[in-house]
């Protein structure tokens, strides 16, 4: 079988999970492209979602410093997290906003959503801008998390990118959504 | 422990080896933060590293068409893949590049690594910009591994990015840095 421009793509003839961690579940995929047939590994997650809590008076995000167990070290990132079964990703991104910043937004925005890694990854990562917040919830955090929520400038973030704290992937991903979603915004203002 | 800036770090206990799968292992680490203790899920995998052959002249990138296992379709992307052991990351661009293009490049600038995700994840993505690209050799691919190399417009990468089929997350982060560095070497070319 080839895609619309000519290129083979693999056919799934069954598919195995091998472990469930919790975060994600580990499936061995039996796939044939015609001749050849072999296993791949697939990581399977649900969803993840990212919001970025943009303060436009200010010119600043709202951003949360945690340590992060993977890389075992503190980030500055905007505020993450899963989709729950049953909710969709505008829900989640709500939720996680809520809990990690003790926010709510008047406007969220989905800009793009991409997959983390499609080489094994099976999820896709989702980001929203939230503007207009109203900040006076408390935080509601999960038993090991820990965080302090900072408002950090955008030119910080814009220069910072790429170093420590702001060492995480998936920011990058979501700032480049966010510089995306303002440049689609402005010529609108323009107008107005 | 604290860093820097008072924010809470935990204390590794032990680390435990929990699965190997080639592409990377999972680890449980037990660490404390004081009066709790926890365990943590990590996906131990080797670096990667992507590589961004920028065809100055034709204001273009060399890219690769291929069927992604984990999305379960086919993407357009930059020339990537994992460190090998006993390889530097520029070692292993080189040798992606070779392999995945049949290209040498005159000059290979490193322009940034993050971590892919540090909720979990314990690597780093490495991203290149390969210019002065001298493309004469065959492609030597892996046993399951079919692309086809495409010369494609900087514009309609920069159009495309974050849809079908420039939908891989970490080609989201290599065109940014690959932005960044254009940004930073254009006032050296007034210069001149």
């Amino acid at each position: 079988m080839v895609d619309r421009e000519g290129h083979l793509q693999w056919i799934e003839l069954s598919r195995t999970k091998i472990a469930e961690y919790g975060l994600f579940d580990i499936y061995a995929a039996r796939r044939t492209a015609g001749r050849r047939d072999a296993e791949f590994l697939l990581l399977d997650a649900p969803d993840w979602v990212t919001i970025v809590p943009y303060i436009e008076e200010k010119e600043a995000f709202l951003m949360v410093r945690q340590y992060r167990h993977g890389s075992g070290t503190v980030t500055l990132e905007f505020p993450a997290g899963i989709v729950d079964s049953g909710e969709c990703a505008a829900e989640a991104a709500r939720r996680e906003l809520l809990e990690e910043t003790g926010c709510t937004a008047g406007t969220f925005d989905e800009v793009a959503a991409v997959n983390p890694n499609p080489a094994f990854m099976t999820n896709r990562v989702h980001t929203f801008v939230a503007t207009g917040l109203v900040c006076d919830a408390e935080l509601d955090l999960d038993e090991n998390e820990i965080l302090d929520v900072e408002t950090v400038p955008v030119e910080r973030v814009a220069k910072g990118l790429g170093t420590d704290p702001f060492i995480n992937g998936i920011m990058v991903i979501s700032y480049t959504w966010f510089v995306r979603w303002r440049e689609r915004r402005r010529p609108k203002e323009r107008e107005r």
